[in-house]
């Protein structure tokens, strides 16, 4: 794979395997695979046809997210290739630009691509690795949230769902307007907040992941690891909501169900202690309550269980 | 994914990464796929069928290699499985096994699986990233070979590529002795030797690799590496042809192809400085030869060019 080095690579492509620095003597490491069809299609309903670039790019964005989301920063990402044998040359010289540049727009400036892998098969996979530092800090868990903590995210909600409901409606790529545009894009190509996650470690954050299954699936892990309940608040939801109504409008659909429930934007959802500053790009959308008697983790949206049908006010 | 956690993995599966220590301030890293009916097929023409175990320890046991083959330890693996959904639970299981298996059966006590990602796809897909310490030393490259050092072999070469030519062969795999069968099962459960990458990197190894793709492409990756000839003896080669006897009798074909030829033993080629007493595990196959004018790095075969049929005389 091609790239030049970072500093943290200590030696890159061309041997059994590559070396990264590790200065304070831990890494953080995380894997993510994407496929064919699964988590992309190479031409979409609406006549988009994916490129190596994004697929290169969101692998690249995806794993730096979860880097992010411990608090950490990437220094080194490792490729494995699957790749059917008529894909074309051009495709995949696409991928290794595409992560390339997906490093570097999204500002991990110290990470570079230190080695790879290539293989066939009948569908086409990329599969990418990434370790981090935490530059002698210590990762922020999802298991930290305490009752009274303030609960913030970073980064956008609902805009790759809302991508991804557009790239499968019938309504021609080239019609949509530049801000319908924006969200088709930030499906193929995410831009979690990169700098949003050690901020948040050096202020303090209780408990941090990244919301790559939307804020109630998300949500509900950080409140099961953490034993109390995360509630969110209706005003803010319906603000991050207003924001997706160009693509809702066009397609007649539900706003409020792509930000509760879209993924794949890889924003970063973290608790706070009360009173304490938010780091820039954080802004607060609800808070961090204790479990009453019987009462299990979970989601809820003004006090009311987002399980159970408690946000419906708020959908509709 | 299961298993006990080694003392290297700070933090196991269960956040958006891992934490893995890395005492000496770096780590090695390396990545590598599995593909079905590229890597392995669930059913061969012998009637072997190939289970997750088996595919859960190749896939532990390459990538430890790559990591032995720095003259490193591993420390932690992350896991990224792709199934089809119609996948048998217990077959899914055996992966897990077989990649805790193996790490613990090739003797890698420090390592412990760390993490992973589980999806979906129309194909088998199994990828294992895998990290690594140094202790405090230097990696041992490709490129260190200098003329007159000793060309040495760790583990076995040619039983995979003996296993796979049963594995394909119509000659049932009840009917194997048990002296065939070593090479199926080391085809499909490879024991890189993974204490010999280590002595070699503390004993003053020059260079080394992993032999994954046979003596000739990876004796050839060393030469043009560090610019020189690897002088292979023929006396040692047919000593390591021979032990391929029972199967190439049974098969009728060319044990000598299979030395040569045959990666997957994932033994270690490394060369040594003249005089140097080699680390346990390893034994002399060769030299290297300083390149004459006109001359380009390559294999030979006592002093002929191995890719110019210069091996006929051994082969036949």
């Amino acid at each position: 794979m091609a790239g030049a080095h970072s500093a943290a690579t200590l030696l890159g492509p061309g041997d059994d395997a590559a070396v990264v620095a590790a200065p304070d003597g831990k890494t953080v490491i995380s894997i993510d695979t994407q496929v064919e069809d699964q988590d992309f299609r190479l031409r979409w309903s609406n006549g988009y046809r994916t490129t190596g670039f994004d697929v290169g790019w969101k692998a690249a964005a995806q794993n730096l997210s979860d880097i992010n989301a411990m608090g950490a920063t990437a220094t080194s990402m490792v490729v494995s290739l699957t790749l059917p044998p008529d894909t074309p040359v051009s495709w995949v010289e696409g991928v290794a630009d595409g992560l390339t540049a997906g490093i570097k727009e999204l500002g991990a400036d110290s990470c570079s691509v230190a080695g790879g892998d290539l293989g066939r098969g009948r569908e086409i996979s990329v599969t990418v690795a990434v370790v981090g530092t935490l530059h002698g800090g210590e990762a922020v868990l999802r298991s930290g949230a305490r009752p009274g903590d303030i609960l913030a995210l970073a980064g956008t909600a609902g805009y790759a769902a809302a991508g991804l409901a557009l790239l499968e409606s019938p309504v021609n790529v080239e019609l949509l307007t530049p801000e319908q545009r924006v969200f088709l894009d930030l499906q193929c190509r995410p831009r979690p907040p990169l700098a949003a996650g050690p901020a948040a470690r050096e202020a303090g954050a209780t408990a941090m992941l990244d919301v790559s299954d939307g804020l109630l699936r998300d949500g509900r892990r950080m409140a099961v690891a953490s034993n109390v309940g995360i509630d969110l608040d209706p005003g803010h939801l319906a603000r991050l909501a207003a924001v997706l109504r160009p693509a809702a409008e066009l397609l007649g659909m539900d706003a409020a169900g792509w930000v509760l429930g879209g993924g794949e934007d890889h924003g970063l959802l973290a608790t706070f202690p009360p009173g304490f500053q938010l780091p820039a790009g954080f802004t607060a959308i609800g808070s961090v309550q204790a479990l009453g008697i019987d009462e299990g983790p979970g989601v809820m949206i003004a006090g009311r269980s987002a399980d159970t049908g408690g946000w419906d006010h708020f959908a509709h």
